[in-house]
């Protein structure tokens, strides 16, 4: 679907694009209109030298006591294939800003550039080094936004969910979050970086087929209500999915629907089938739970789950599950997938090195730390890293600690593309490792996180 | 590129999808899975009469008093296209739920509904139907999350940006958001809809192309910090962007980038050019952007422009044109794009009316009103907006009162695509005919929102 204008006008409103897609084909695009700018001009001056460029967070977001490494993936294959198209050069030919010089680059671009990150699944922290691009100047200025923009989502959600996650103790979170995430994109990006984060599946189809994510639903209230009566609905639906139901008993009255669902469950298993379960979407959450895992366990229904969704969060979880709440799973959403008390990740994308040798930002506030570095991290003797180091990428770290940054890429080809159950198995290691204190809710302690010698060292100098 | 697993096998982590882009192709599949169980169901059990489900907002978000219509023709246009194509049936197979019958009625699905809405670019108010769907029930199920998807994230970032549009009391606001927006599609769409909201332009190459939006951008303090000083960096981008410098100033100290600027700008203005513009991003902008402007108005450049960037909100903005900042334009990143003080919008879609007659949802707090409805804007004499009143659809206004909803699609084909810029005119228009009291970015007083004698009528009787 092509949707761009072939005579590269930019008068707004000549036309009605659609939907407006990010394709293969038109993703470089997504890049801040100053990237391309200087990119120009940096090739009119023949300032095209290899140069790092690191991309890392300055600081926590509100109630964050640790980020999830999550994007680094999918930003990659992206740039793998990043391409400027003849409908892209016939635009930016006709904004009249770029040399003749500079398009014809463009027609060209192919990113060529290494990588090195922390891996997805991984916790780390403020200021370590997330991602490390080295590449010609251009190349690496040019993909800024689109990394940012891919890495600060996912981490976003990702360190969200794990939190939700925690909070569960061992019981099931589900991505309930496509109508309220950030457009089609976020939705696909926040079931993977949830799912990263140890959520058992997601509401979102689409996430099931591209990502091989366990999708998971139930019925809407909408549906009771088309049939005369919630027995006949739970009927239809139980006779429709023998193996799937899930009923919503909420819709009227939680301990009739109950009843009504246990009436089912005993049809259903004298026709050799097995009710899955039920939902309370609404209420006090904690109290019904607990009533209606009484009555099915009454029923001699002990294996039927209990899913609670309805405005949850972490803070939600915990408090219910701290009053009795009976619950196997939690379906969480719009908290989910916006990140609500901290909607955005401030990742940032210097340069820290180039031909010339290392480079810094000194302003107060925005400082970066020169070169390419390496994060070490060191554990306790139970297995709780108990410590960061960041270092320059040639120092050694200290005895025992293992390196965290890996390379990813090389001349613009992936090394390593784990599989998504791989990433979400690190993480839940990785989670279930953190000290208390480092994964309480509220009140949780800062993780240590120091500068090398060679590194302060290096800082000191070019500050001075 | 084709992402999907041609044995539609969903075990997570047998593959590397890659970026994971939302095609023509699959975006159907852009759904939460309980809408495809449901519409199986509903097709076995020869469900499908003609249905009207509304799409509202039930209360406004946090700090909003109003809402701006966005996002419904980006909606409309997916639809005209949606398709489940062979890939995403393979893969619903493979999840062994569904019934053959349903997997052979989604390979000839074509979405054949009609929709009213009230345009984009009008204001609107809770619980006003934003959108009317009237399908064959399967059908208008089907779209839900689709459409809460795109309409909530848009109607979120056209209410943000309008405010901030507001506060900058016709100076310009420019979108800077995408590298923290939620993920690709989210600045694309954020670009739209704070175009609408009335933003002078976007700094989003890839909204520029596909919505002939005004793309905006100057220069990063990296690329400063890669000449050896100031002025050098200045005249680089002065000699290769003649007609579009605007030169950010804040890298070492304000007030000699500025004297800088002055150097470069008589270096231009001798040469035949003239300087834009400057750019400051840090530091206390109300101060600093007197200073400069002092500064340029005394080297006899007051057509060079000041902009200020810098984790800036419509409160910000207000405050310091209040303190007499001297601006002639505002970039606006994270906040605009992610409406940080409320990330989400929560509209809902739920079934009004059906082959059976008027339908309603009863519950406390999740209430619907029953019916295919209008909605009728009355005015004062000033032309203000002074109260709004939703109404069945049949039944008359009150005089000299004018209906919102619009017809914008017939069987499937959109009847109304306006241009972006009339979207956006629209948009500025009504902002501007708002009761003072309505555009407070605090403390705003609730507009009139009332049920028509025949709705009100309706609803009582149905609850009884």
């Amino acid at each position: 679907m092509s949707e761009g204008d072939p005579n590269g006008q930019t008068v707004p409103g000549e036309r009605s694009p659609g939907f407006g897609y990010v394709t293969p084909s038109n993703v470089a695009m997504l890049v801040d209109l100053y990237e391309l700018a200087m990119a120009d001009s940096y090739l009119r001056n023949g300032m095209n030298g290899r140069a790092t460029f690191a991309l890392f967070v300055r600081s926590l977001p509100p109630n964050r006591a640790f980020l999830v490494s999550a994007g680094i993936d999918t930003a990659l294959a992206c740039l793998e294939t990043l391409r400027f198209e003849d409908e892209a050069i016939r635009y930016l030919r006709g904004l009249r800003l770029f040399s003749e010089q500079f398009l014809e680059y463009l027609r060209g671009f192919r990113f060529t550039g290494d990588a090195r990150a922390i891996p997805e699944g991984e916790v780390f922290f403020p200021p370590e080094p997330l991602l490390e691009i080295s590449a010609p100047r251009i190349e690496a200025q040019i993909v800024e936004t689109l990394l940012l923009n891919t890495l600060n989502f996912q981490v976003m959600v990702a360190s969200k969910a794990a939190r939700a996650v925690l909070a569960a103790r061992g019981r099931g979170v589900v991505d309930f979050s496509p109508r309220r995430d950030h457009g089609a994109d976020a939705a696909l990006k926040a079931a993977r970086a949830a799912y990263i984060a140890g959520c058992t599946g997601t509401s979102n189809v689409l996430a099931g087929m591209l990502y091989g994510i366990p999708v998971v639903g139930t019925m809407a209230h909408s549906y009771i209500m088309s049939f005369s009566d919630e027995l006949e609905a739970f009927r239809a639906f139980a006779r429709d999915f023998p193996t799937n139901a899930v009923l919503l008993i909420d819709t009227y009255d939680t301990m009739q629907g109950v009843a009504n669902a246990i009436t089912v469950g005993r049809e259903m298993a004298s026709a050799g089938a097995r009710l899955r379960g039920v939902r309370i979407d609404s209420g006090d959450l904690t109290a019904q739970s607990r009533a209606v895992r009484a009555a099915l366990d009454a029923a001699g229904m002990r294996e039927a789950q209990i899913f609670l969704s309805g405005d949850l969060n972490e803070y939600r979880i915990a408090e219910m599950l701290a009053q009795g709440a009976a619950a196997d799973a939690f379906g969480v959403g719009t908290e989910l997938g916006t990140s609500a008390d901290a909607p955005s990740v401030g990742g940032v994308y210097k340069l820290v090195e180039d031909e010339k040798g290392y480079r810094v930002k000194l302003s107060t506030g925005k400082a970066t730390l020169p070169g390419r570095k390496q994060v070490w991290r060191s554990t306790d003797p139970n297995g709780q890293p108990s410590g960061d180091l960041i270092a320059l990428h040639d120092e050694p770290g200290p005895p025992g600690s293992i390196p965290l940054l890996v390379h990813v890429m090389k001349a613009g080809v992936r090394l390593l593309s784990d599989p998504l159950c791989e990433i979400r198995g690190r993480c839940t290691e990785r989670l279930a490792s953190l000290p208390e204190e480092l994964c309480r809710l509220e009140d949780a302690v800062a993780y240590h996180v120091a500068l090398s010698p060679g590194l302060a060292a290096l800082r000191e100098r070019m500050r001075s």
